[in-house]
């Protein structure tokens, strides 16, 4: 039987969120967990608008992921995420013990990978899905921003 | 004259904090945020009552100065924290920009320094601050908690 469900198609529910960002001025980074090709959370940065630094689109979901499921380890879950997490959310997702990370577009200066955060060691990460399309959505908002200002 | 605010008075605060965690059966860590001289922001771990690996006490003390000062830089703000901070805790510390870290006791294991979690460059970060009655709070804890199993 054909699948529907693929990295593809969760990362488009991860790049609606970011778009819902986007519309609100934030930089725009979205996030969905996912299990057993369910979205069972999502989220969208929120810095600016709840002025907290802490309010990262995977900090959401993996706040109301484990809301959903009554638990804190994420066991057999998998995070969508725009943008290659930072030190903050990786750490948050080293406690989280979550199976997977996909994220699209990366994160050189700031992201968890060139910064070495610890990952738990249940944890895959892979990057490059949809990257393109989140790289041009991050580009249109700052090159939006700059012309603002 | 003579000031009665030092390290040991804001990190007895903190140590408040984390009584609080250890009598709700929480890892007892606690965290107080200063701005001169004065607690803005207080947080202990509840990242078993909340279900969320997120709910460290430093991140909820964030959260709270940040809604205390009515913005995301924690410029001129000292955290006073009974453990030294995870690499999500750091992580949030880095994006803050907060000025000075002072904590308890060393986490050489899931602490920031052995990890190399990245600060901010104007942050300051020392330890040692009580230390011995972090630590001896914590080994209650365990203590206590492997006799319950």
């Amino acid at each position: 039987m054909i699948q529907p469900f693929d990295d593809t198609y969760f990362m488009k529910k991860a790049l609606q969120e970011a778009e819902l960002a986007f519309e609100k001025g934030e930089i725009p980074v979205g996030a969905v967990i996912v299990i057993d090709n369910r979205v069972i959370a999502r989220g969208h940065n929120l810095t600016e608008l709840l002025t907290d630094v802490t309010a990262h689109a995977e900090m959401q979901a993996i706040t109301a992921a484990s809301n959903f499921l009554g638990g804190k380890y994420l066991k057999d879950c998998t995070l969508y995420v725009t943008l290659e997490p930072c030190q903050m959310c990786a750490g948050a997702l080293y406690w989280s013990q979550i199976s997977n990370i996909v994220y699209a577009a990366r994160d050189l200066e700031r992201g968890c990978i060139n910064l070495n955060t610890k990952l738990h060691p249940k944890t895959t990460i892979k990057g490059g899905v949809l990257e393109a399309e989140a790289s041009a959505l991050l580009k249109r908002f700052f090159i939006e921003k700059r012309n603002l200002n």
